[in-house]
């Protein structure tokens, strides 16, 4: 089965336990809306990516890793647009989910998510234990304190802003969870992939700031100059846009650089060079 | 160690894992806000309990589950308390935590919390996968949805509340799990603590529901006739005062029956018994 197929089957199956009898029918309904349809899936992307590049001799855990990163994002998406943080009223063009269930349905479906995405991987521990423990603890890190999405999130209430752990802890942790436990379910030693999986993370950062400061309509349909007006650190507004172009050209030469030898070069390659490319803001895209 | 200073020391460990550098400074105030000073710790003593009547062949990995069942817990206390659920200003006789640290940094707890518990568990996949395992699907059920907290609380966004289902979700299912996993940290068939667990899940739920129906200062510090006010669902207004009463009567009676064969029979059953007296509210404390 190609990629994206089977990164929408995996999370079909998760969704369906997660939403199976006796789930309440608003918080099954909201936990298939924060899911489907997705957008990019750029983080499960990469996770397989990484583990065909490898052989992919597990696909069921590749399949798991992939669910467990790609449910942690959503999650993250969901709180990042209710009232406290962004107050966003829309995202992939229809309205954001606590527009649509109400505000305690969205916080409930975030816990739900994260719950699932650990029960994911969990539930190959017997057989796999090592590799099984080292993803979870990896996805730990991705997501909670001190140092992933969660950690992140919270620089957001600090009077000062550490700009790399803020960018690090919630953007690049999930990309590299991504690209080790896709690296772990091939069997692979990991910390190679970390590498490139976090310059991609970074890529993406610095893609969405440049976006954002471009004034552009953005491809996840979300109102635009939200960090600006939130006076958020963001690595346009301290670098200028065109400093922050070419930190984007450098972060993604630099992923293409660090993959790590593996038997599938090529096509992890092309799956970088492919999502590194859709990065750029249209208005950067025409110069290249 | 003793259970309760074990359990301390556990917790402090695992916040202090979590609250490490990088953190962000408020969100590591907020999380050891979270879990220190502790309420009853009902739930991880429950853990403990169990382990030690199956003769507590491993304390790291009965630590290990205290530590996550308890921060499941505080993790739903924020959330609780949240302006979108019970609006709560106080709680164990201090500010709740969104009142202290606002509600970006506690939405951001909460998850900080549940990633945690997973963690502190998973950390022991290597050693005992089947146990880990079987923990951490056991955890997962208790907390997330279909049928754990989060789809207990979700309950109370429907429309038709399925009581029964409302509360195993809410309230029995963290302690069928904080029984479970002791008796699997302790080598012990889970069954059987699962039942017992379960029974004194509810008989929780119903000493509260009476706590708040008979007006008084409730233990935790929280305002009173929250649940009437938000016309929650409740086993006081479904059955009256009287019959609620018996209804704990045979809760716990049954809890101790199912106490399954175990070489401690004799200081679980002093456990429950304990926790049990403290659960009566004053007003009915004094007939028994």
């Amino acid at each position: 089965m190609e990629a994206k197929a089977r990164i929408e089957a995996a999370l079909e199956e998760a969704v369906a336990a997660a939403t199976a009898v006796p789930c309440p029918s608003r918080l099954a309904e909201a936990i298939a809306y924060a899911v489907f349809p997705g957008g990019g899936r750029v983080r499960p992307g990469l996770c397989l990516a990484v583990a065909q590049a490898c052989g992919d001799p597990d696909p069921a855990l590749a399949d798991a890793a992939a669910v467990a990163v790609e449910l942690l994002h959503c999650a993250s998406l969901v709180q990042d647009d209710l009232p406290c943080f962004d107050d966003a009223a829309t995202r992939r063009g229809r309205p954001t989910l606590h527009k649509r269930f109400g505000e305690p349905i969205a916080i409930l479906v975030g816990d739900a998510l994260i719950v699932t995405a650990f029960r994911s991987v969990a539930a190959h521990a017997v057989r796999s234990p090592a590799k099984v423990g080292a993803m979870l603890a990896t996805l730990a890190s991705a997501a909670g304190a001190p140092a992933g999405i969660a950690a992140g999130q919270a620089w957001e209430s600090e009077p000062d802003v550490d700009i790399d752990a803020y960018h690090h802890a919630k953007t690049a942790a999930l990309f590299e969870a991504a690209a080790v436990t896709g690296a772990l379910a091939g069997g692979a030693e990991p910390a190679g992939w970390r590498a490139a999986g976090g310059l991609l993370g970074e890529a993406y950062q610095v893609a969405d700031d440049l976006a954002d400061a471009l004034g552009e309509a953005r491809r996840l349909g979300k109102p635009i100059h939200q960090d600006g007006g939130k006076l958020r650190p963001n690595v346009v507004t301290k670098l200028g846009i065109e400093a922050a172009g070419r930190k984007l050209d450098e972060l993604i030469e630099q992923a293409l650089e660090s993959i790590p030898p593996c038997r599938g070069r090529d096509e992890v390659e092309a799956f970088l060079s492919a999502t590194a490319a859709r990065l750029y803001p249209p208005a950067l895209r025409a110069a290249r």
